[in-house]
């Protein structure tokens, strides 16, 4: 472990410009996960840095329980220089968030293939991938960071394969998108699309049936049989899908509403969509 | 319709200490509704005094179309000195939102019932309440506006027939659960319990079947009948449901999770439940 305590460290000047600008991440193909749970949650091959504040380092001593143990195993594993210890203050000045918990790793962008996607990734594999149906979720222009995050967090929960976003969708290693995911954006396999109407075809090429999720009557969801390979589009809250999307899909996906309702929130539809998914496959 | 243009004016001054301060709201018996779509929603007999702004006047002049008409409708259906016209620079100085989209209105807080939760209320019957199966959800310190705001939504959709609160949920009327809640706060019949193991406890007098949700192995949502009147609890998302509670439900429920994921988003368990009740009742 280092020790860093000048804000004009190159290190501390280089992550600052990782915490504020999506650009220069990009740029560099790495991402930042902040918060205790989730940094020791991080896969090792993707971990490039860890930096740690005094006073959590020293509550990790003083508690030694499940997290400290984590940490140490992690701190082992990295070169000695990527574990960078810093006084409170440059700690809370690199935090993306607003009450700082005093960990944060710069992790290297993970890359995966549309065969992952649909596939999904042995260290992941939920059992509907196991019995080898692919539940792929596409997401156009979801811009809620939140509700990225959401979906990728339920998402695996639900046994999804893999995720394709739209390039308006939030950046889905974005700090708030990884912070809401509570670690799935570590293992949930995902690409970005450029041209979603081409993507939705390749899907159907491969024999995956796309579900374009609706709001006018077009078949109930617990109707649709998901029990086969299956892709479940949902689109910007707002607008609901584009016309070319779901032109592209071979089928229509309706979850019925009660009351005065007239939709529901993105992250809740393929909450609910993927679950009907999970519950058909495994009462089959 | 009156204009008012100072800041010092009394009504100004009334409605700011409003949108700031959920005492003085609470106080008078008022919540603010904001935004033009969710203005246009509002029950008249709920409405005491609608703001809109010079910009949005002249937008809904020149559009004249279903949102102009429904503004229209309402003020007309209100006394002259209960619509007020405002500057721009004045309503930005009132607006709870980021994006102020120019109309904001004051509203009378509804009051509901313990019977109302059980049955709906007649305005927004859902099918499940036709049928006399009750359908509650029992929320329990669940502390994000956006969490409760979403709840509120698509509990409306999922035919809920009311919900009940803990005193440490996020205040059900506050302006972001209602901007989130799109419209749903307006008719939900709510209730905000002091004693929640004793409301679980009166559920269960009434019949009323309550389902604790939980993260151990209690029983699979699915394989749960929940076409009887039922009570589905959910509980604070870094702790679930507190152990008082869960002792007075008569059942445990749970979501199972494939791969690593350890818990789901309040929200997200909440929609999942409640649609799962809907889907049961709907295919008997």
């Amino acid at each position: 472990m280092i020790t860093i305590s000048s804000a004009s460290n190159a290190k501390i000047k280089k992550i600052s410009l990782y915490t504020s600008r999506a650009s220069a991440r990009k740029e560099d193909g790495v991402f930042i996960a902040e918060g205790t749970k989730l940094v020791v949650e991080a896969p090792l091959p993707l971990l490039r840095e860890l930096y740690v504040s005094e006073s959590c380092l020293d509550s990790l001593d003083k508690e030694s329980g499940r997290l400290g143990d984590s940490f140490l195993r992690i701190t082992r594993e990295l070169p000695e220089d990527a574990v960078i210890k810093l006084p409170d203050h440059l700690f809370e000045k690199i935090s993306t968030m607003k009450s700082p918990q005093g960990m944060m790793a710069l992790m290297n962008v993970p890359s995966y293939t549309f065969d992952d996607v649909i596939r999904g990734v042995e260290d992941s594999l939920p059992d509907s991938a196991r019995t080898g149906a692919p539940l792929v979720l596409v997401l156009e222009d979801i811009q809620d960071p939140g509700n990225v995050g959401t979906i990728f967090r339920t998402a695996e929960a639900a046994g999804v394969t893999g995720i394709i976003l739209s390039e308006a969708c939030a950046d889905p290693l974005g700090p708030k998108v990884v912070r809401s995911a509570m670690g799935a954006a570590f293992r949930m396999p995902f690409i970005i699309a450029r041209d979603m109407p081409e993507t939705v075809r390749m899907l159907e090429e491969k024999r995956i049936t796309c579900y374009a999720a609706r709001l006018d009557e077009s078949s109930e969801y617990d109707k649709c049989d998901l029990t086969g390979p299956s892709a479940l589009l949902i689109g910007n809250e707002g607008n609901g899908l584009s016309a070319d999307i779901t032109k592209a899909a071979s089928r229509g996906i309706f979850i019925p509403m009660s009351g005065r309702t007239e939709s529901l929130n993105a992250a809740i539809s393929a909450s609910i969509l993927a679950y009907e998914a999970r519950r058909q496959r495994n009462s089959k």
